[in-house]
């Protein structure tokens, strides 16, 4: 435990420039849910289990009883073709400032040697309110960059988020800068109420553009009509709950 | 003041392979009270004493006004015929993540060279509202066990708790395994509103049937028998402060 | 800054088996405010300041527009027939519970070697509303001295304080225990909503008898004055503030 | 990642005595409004970027779309006949205490072989209210600087503020002292509701005159105006907003 983070090798793998993905737990859950999703989708190996003491203290507890030490997933693609991808996912983000530097630069150590030139960190951008169709927002390193992705369709505003990118996703872009890795943060809008697998599905749209790769969405979609349907369920036991007498309280 | 946990022995323990128990503060104290009635009622003999700058800052006052600086310990019960017990308990968790690492490593360090392969931790499951009879609800680190321990009455359920086992009961779990110990967590059902003997006889009484011990309960009934009549004149005084005009003002 | 506390020494003092008095922030300040008496009514000579990036990171303004980096002190009073005395007093109690440990370890360190064997911390104990004649309650390092406390007017409760002793007042007995130091808690009752006076009065009048020293209470006395008359002042402009037709209002 | 804090020189600068300036988010951000106003109007070199795990993990999104790792920066100006100016400003304070020490102690260690023994640091001081004209509050470390300030106009109060001064402000003067170097804390009365460009003003004008130096304040004074239109149209649109048969409502 000398180190805030514990890096579990499996297989190394054999993997050259590759691109890599992040997509941790945030609002909405849409990074995670993304890099989930690419991780079944593209049938990813696991390539490293991260564990921390700056993760919770805690077990999550599977379908059939057993428990599993909470943890990040590094997860290999191989390219056929295309470039292969390395790919971030877990359960938590670091609960401290220095434990997210410490994955951060975990991994970056990590990627250095592939000889890892390209990033792109998933996330959700939380507005509040119901969203129809997803736009997704951007950051990026550099501006060639920032044009590229503006012909993909993702939004650049001034001032938005205006906080700044908190988090890993933020993190693996400025730190990676300062190595010469050049990448950007997609965001999909999200009401930030619940998970949301349509803004994944929103954010791996233009991620499968960028990288050129085809990613089966069937089961994001599901997800996503799943939770339409339960939101629908819910507007409709709200309606129901009003009495036409009490429909001057509501405000 | 090197390491964050400082384990003090006193009589180093005659044990092999023992069974370990562990019942820290948690939901309804639950987990405490079962463990420190296991090893009052089996006469158990103390082996460690742990102090760090992770539990607070504090002492606590005995009966007889004289100070005792707060701490954890380990306990040692002989077999007799059956396993030989070790036992945690203590007056506080580790107030962080590090801390919670620290203890449940530096306990399985002095598990490991016992043999101790097997491990039950203890704890309450929050219901938010009374419970007549407690269940028993499990998790645990391997299938075998899951099954054996549903064959005691056990309650496995998807999704339950569905934030995990946080804390140690959760961290022994996850980290034996990576030793190669098995185990389970049992949690007694309570309300989560007061410390809960009655969760915690359920507890131990799934446990003694497990290990193959009578553990005599006539203490935990007694106290859980004190809890129900304060709960009965709470009650009551609640239901006389209601005047009869009030009635259709309470919800 | 290798060190949580760093402590800077002024002249060592010549003593020998002095009696250790701590008083830092708490409770109503009756610890600060009765040590930092002693201090001035006693002319302590300062023999050690702390510094740590554990208080504050923090100056204070001293009434003539200057400003002083917050820290602890270490006072030495030469006995004069009596007992020697090491006080420790300040601005601040440590931030976190590892500055607390390394407070109190650093400050037992250097009283060790002086042959120091008693102690009193001095504190407030809250009871939420005002008192006219505060009693001093006592906890002690064993049965003697909460005997020989008992005999000066030292009350020891049962259960009482209910949450024990937390901060430095508590683990200087703790901490003091372990290395053979035996000592004592004084705590004067205190409303604990605001600093006063009259219960460090009443802390430092029992300590005056045990260590037999004659100790001057003319300034407390005067500041216990003043928030009389401050808390009267309060009181009226409250009533005052109740129009008659208003009366009923008031909860 | 050893340290705390990381430095990365930029071009070292060609100093002597120089007169050192703090200025970084905090109340009403007067401090960081002035600081990068003299930056800007004096047109300093960048000498050091501060980065650090105690500053957020996070990047900031520039006006172009591209990202930037949250940091402190250390400028210099060339003195022109006047003292040299080294300017410290950023877009966080460090989150603790530990490296709010570290942050201070690092920039002091740069400044003590350039010979500085003079600094000024820059805030607000939020009176919880509009402020038509702010005066400027000092603290210093010797009278005599505080007689000198009183000559400018700076009040000096008794007790103000009367939780001193927390933070980089505070703590740049108590530990400077430690080396030798004395200064002055420079807080400009600000409501503390939103950025406060005429507080800075008022900041900067006092410190232009003790260093002698020549600030334009176009560009402060054109965000103090904007900032009043914006404060005119509040107050209107919520003079509107209450209609004639509402007003009793309004409390």
């Amino acid at each position: 435990m000398t180190d805030l983070m514990r890096f579990r090798e499996h297989d190394a793998p054999a993997v050259r420039d590759p691109i890599f993905v992040e997509g941790l737990p945030g609002v909405g859950n849409v990074g995670k849910l993304a890099a989930q999703h690419l991780v079944d989708a593209l049938d990813a190996k696991l390539w490293f289990d991260i564990f921390s003491h700056d993760f919770p203290p805690q077990v999550t507890i599977e379908t059939d009883g057993t428990v599993r030490l909470v943890r990040n997933q590094v997860w290999v693609v191989p390219g056929g073709g295309e470039h292969d991808l390395v790919i971030l996912t877990g359960d938590y983000q670091p609960l401290s400032s220095e434990g997210q530097f410490a994955l951060v630069e975990g991994v970056l150590d990590r990627l250095d040697p592939l000889g890892c030139k390209r990033m792109y960190t998933l996330g959700g951008y939380g507005l509040g309110t119901t969203v129809e169709t997803p736009d997704v927002l951007g950051a990026a390193t550099d501006r060639a960059l920032v044009e590229q992705l503006e012909g993909h369709g993702v939004k650049f505003q001034e001032d938005e988020p205006s906080g700044g990118i908190v988090g890993a996703s933020g993190l693996f872009l400025g730190l990676g800068m300062e190595r010469g890795m050049g990448g950007a943060c997609l965001m999909g809008e999200t009401s930030g109420y619940m998970v949301d697998p349509a803004a994944a599905r929103a954010v791996l749209h233009v991620l499968g553009e960028v990288i050129g790769r085809t990613i089966d969405m069937t089961d994001l979609e599901n997800k996503a009509a799943e939770i339409d349907r339960i939101t629908q369920q819910l507007h409709e036991a709200e309606v129901a709950a009003r009495e036409p007498g009490d429909l001057h309280y509501i405000g």
